[in-house]
């Protein structure tokens, strides 16, 4: 990854600010062939698509995304894919503060400190509004991979709140706002996070997402292992303070008989008693499922004010007014998923493209 | 990253299996004219070489680093710096069941997945001994990185024992095998310690990275972020799980308010009241110190028998006998270390390549 | 460069199909604070502009570029740079034939063989409309490397009929519209090529590009070397078949003697006597005027039936009916100085990235 | 291509300096159990030799390679390839002139430009030594190829003689230590060459190389185009000044109708009548043979003194004594080989990558 271009076979660069005429990205090295139209990309960025809840910000995009080149007649051709999302509520009228004055926690004094120079305008950049075409590359990603790997993500845990791993349900994360997987905790997130709201403030969380049907031998050690791809795709997400794989940091209190993974052949294959391991040894896929979680910290856009300075290098408190959203983890569960599924994608080709279509010794 | 090699203007490629003839590494891109021999490297290799303490492998090598090209007179030409070790405890006698059985947990059944070949012996290229040239190069990234940034790691975590933040002293971190910065701790540690290895069992463990005086608006949103390359560099670690940045996983559990690190001018400069960022705002550096943690599962090497296969689809029942390692993240100290060195180099090139000499707005 | 995307630290990347709805380029990692609008790049684009002779196809689009991020309050960010030009002359109406029959020497079999899939319409995305999105790019290169370098092209020989170099004259150029630098050639090739057009013939051509004022030291020895990285850059360019630098293909005819550049102290800077080498020595500029030329092959689109084959695998003739480009060389000239400024602002950066600002030894 | 490294999927990265203790190479991304050992390799480096003909310098160097890493019982894992071979032949004694004063036309002055410092030892990072790694990695290329391709090239003009392609016979090339594949032409080169090196001159020369048997749908359109590609690969080789693919730069005399190669279908496949085109269309390979050639300038090292300068800015004439090379370019041809044989291979992953195995809708 550099710049604003991530993968390496199958290569994702996003451009656009937040109150821009436009977003968008190219998709570059996608396989041809592939069915792909709008349809296939829509619902993953209404989705994402904020103003759904009273728990994200009350920003209204209809999101809208146009195929500009790549697809012909329903079908991709190996050539870019240019996908735009014109920006329809750009709200012009109330930039004046974040313009001279730094908002704290957020990117504006470091864009200062290294461009000289930002796009003010609802963070420009820096926004997370960016994420959308993250979404849609993933949703192409998705395609990629075919039926064979299923990717899905949910919230896990709002501030203090984590969900039990035993009501775990995957089924009920897509019929609540929150992509809560617990439904006994999702009143307590709703309740909490609506006193959040009201306070002003804001809560971290942690996300999960996990891949299933992801082949053996992804990944391609020593740097470009499918762990480390991944652990840098999910911190590139705004806000993102942790990554973890498998069992992550709880590993670091294991033993190795707790850590431990059996493996037993079952039908000519093997198969793994456990999964601490996150579907990834050496770097490398096995064929369990890819379990990777991802810290989202609280925004830092609160009514409480908080100490900052100008641009000027004058002293001065500032508090956020305006849009409001209560807790930035919960719109990046589409955002994981997303970028877990470019970063199989892209593996894919690359496993492909090294080793081609052996197979596996054992599976 | 991809493959075998790191970085984008500050490149390490390197090579080489456990059990060998010899490891390597390149460092291409390196600048010009900064003075370097072999004096200013194997230092760093000492500090990580095995066998310095009953708690880590007791594999002898004497890690000697020889330069082969790319410096000339003392000082770097701006040519690819080649670095070898020679193999020299190799103990080739001792392969026969790793060859054909897969030790759980370990990355042999994953490279025959991927590769239908694997060099078995000593685990062959997803031996620890690979990150010997990335303490190597780390050493050469510090030279380049100058003495205006200073780079330090230490154990924070072994299995239930953390440090105290409040007894955390810097000073003593290299007076102890086990790179504690907690007098206290250590006593713990060490009994903790000689308990797993009389056990013959194992245990994860957390480093933490520091670095101090990094010079702000280093880092390249939106995929080349700072802390995003830090992940991916970190997570590339053998036996990593996890990696966090600043408050990391714990902010999920913060509110905006509690999360916030208030900045005054002061002298001229921006001062942040703390740091909970851990250095880095929308993947870009603040000035403020750069702080990551990581997570090192326990090893998979232990004295219980674990169910496994074999290569040819039977079941086996698999314990490590020989050299045992009761905690691996130790070793991960210096390379956690040189990781960080590697990653602030090539974004000290890259900040100097697409923005020069600027000088920062606020700083 | 790979697929889509050219360049290191100045990256282009380009999408879109001749009769698509748009066409577009990504700029990545252009420096922040370059003053930059429209205005600067529209001049470009309507030089390279088809339909203005009688000897280029005469396809009418206005070529309006549109910037839709990337640019604040007319200066660069930092960010990426999107452009865009809608197609508005598409004249869908005539494609039958094209998507079924391969036109002789066009890409329309090779893509087929590659992809099992085109767009073919109008060529789709190997189309020489792409080459708008290059000059366009070019643009915004000529604005970071600033007034400091200077890049022209001419047209320099028409099928057998060269331009005299002993009337060579840089002024007229960008006065007639063969972009012909040779006043006395300027008739025999409107005369000859107006008899190529009669024919429903093409013709071949050479193209010089020169740019003045490159400081010495930019080129990455050795697979990034300068006039390695130009050759790629130009050989990309439709219908090329050859690239030299300096003397090129005649300095095998030449001795050591005759090719020789003397050097001399001269105000304290190396001067050369001559410029055999096309400003280039060891991959790396001198400060000397680099000089690149480039052969285009007549387009085979043509009047006179071709035996070829359709899609079906049936043999048949192929004749080009329609719009016509006798000499597809002279539209290449914008797109050549264009590649230049491309490859001289990357090299620029890459060096500043490695090196720093440190003043040459000797200049 | 970037620095010291080339390749995207099958990537080679050389290292080292014409009078270090070393020279190597790493190759990264060959795919796996490819049977590979050092007799594969050596005879390529021993047909590159130098010293085997009066035409030659004649530096003696046994140029053993090693193979370090990435094979393990005969075949390749998967892992990075370390080549490497031990300078033997250093002659340490006579560097004073080169440290100081700049030999005309070398690569000295320019690396002083850059760097500010270079290793002037028998020209350092810049001499041709290096071409030795080229060598190397295009016989882990050719084996990668597999017996489908077979390269291979030839000199086909030496200063003003060139062959006449009517008596061109590839059975000869290796039986003469010239590469002439023209035995009447063979006798009038000796001549002119043993005349060259008489008076301590030099000349320049053209190499070919046709690659038969490449897969059809090899490229990477736009900017990784196959001959885009091969251009910059041969480019970068020491002292090349022009590249040409098929007619190159011949065809910008022809009309589309001498251009056209015909196509007729012929068993099921694409039969072309001729090969204009160099077996590239759109930048991706149709399944003729791929024809490169390119142009060697003539070395500067010559016995007549050239006025220059010296690193303190002093004006000096200088003249080259000691081993001496007429024409550079015959021992460019196993080096022009090496080259195609990289690029090739690195294609062949790569639209595997992006591909896979389809079949081509018509070949």
């Amino acid at each position: 990854m550099s710049y604003n271009t991530f993968g390496h076979l199958f290569r994702v660069t996003t451009w656009g600010e937040s109150h821009g005429p436009a977003i968008g990205c190219v998709i570059d090295g996608c396989p041809p062939r592939v069915p792909l139209d709008v349809a296939d990309i829509q619902p993953w960025l209404d989705r994402r698509r904020p103003g759904q809840s009273k728990f994200t910000t009350q920003r209204q995009e209809a999101d809208q995304v146009e195929i500009l080149s790549g697809v012909f007649e329903g079908r991709t051709t190996g050539t870019p894919i240019s996908l735009v999302i014109r920006n329809t509520d750009q709200r012009s009228r109330d930039y004046g503060d974040i313009a001279t004055r730094y908002r704290p926690g957020h990117a504006d004094v470091a864009y200062d400190m290294k461009y000289g120079i930002r796009d003010y305008r609802g963070g420009g950049r820096s926004s997370a509004r960016e994420t959308a075409m993250r979404v849609a590359a993933g949703a192409v990603a998705r395609k990629v991979l075919g039926d064979m790997v299923s990717i899905r993500g949910a919230l896990v845990q709002v501030g203090p709140h984590a969900v039990d791993r035993a009501r775990m349900d995957w089924e009920i994360v897509n019929d609540n706002p929150l992509f809560c997987p617990d439904a006994t905790m999702l009143p307590v997130w709703e309740g909490y996070l609506a006193d959040i709201r009201r306070k002003g403030s804001s809560i971290g969380a942690v996300i999960e997402v996990v891949a299933e049907g992801v082949p053996p031998g992804l990944g391609a050690p020593i740097y470009g292992k499918l762990d480390s791809d991944l652990a840098m795709a999910l911190m590139s997400i705004n806000a993102v303070k942790g990554v973890e794989i498998g069992e992550g940091f709880a590993s670091a209190c294991l033993t190795g008989e707790e850590n431990a993974d059996p493996m037993r052949m079952e039908n000519g294959r093997v198969r793994f008693a456990s999964n601490h391991a996150g579907g990834v040894l050496g770097g490398i896929s096995t064929g369990q499922p890819v379990v990777a979680r991802f810290a989202v910290k609280p925004t830092s856009s609160i009514l409480t004010p908080v100490p900052s300075v100008t641009r000027e290098g004058e002293n001065v408190d500032v508090m956020t007014k305006g849009r409001h959203d209560p807790c930035v983890g919960i719109r990046a569960v589409p955002v994981g998923e997303a970028m877990m599924a470019c970063v199989l994608a892209d593996h894919l080709l690359r496993h492909r493209g090294q080793v081609g279509s052996h197979d596996p010794v054992v599976l």
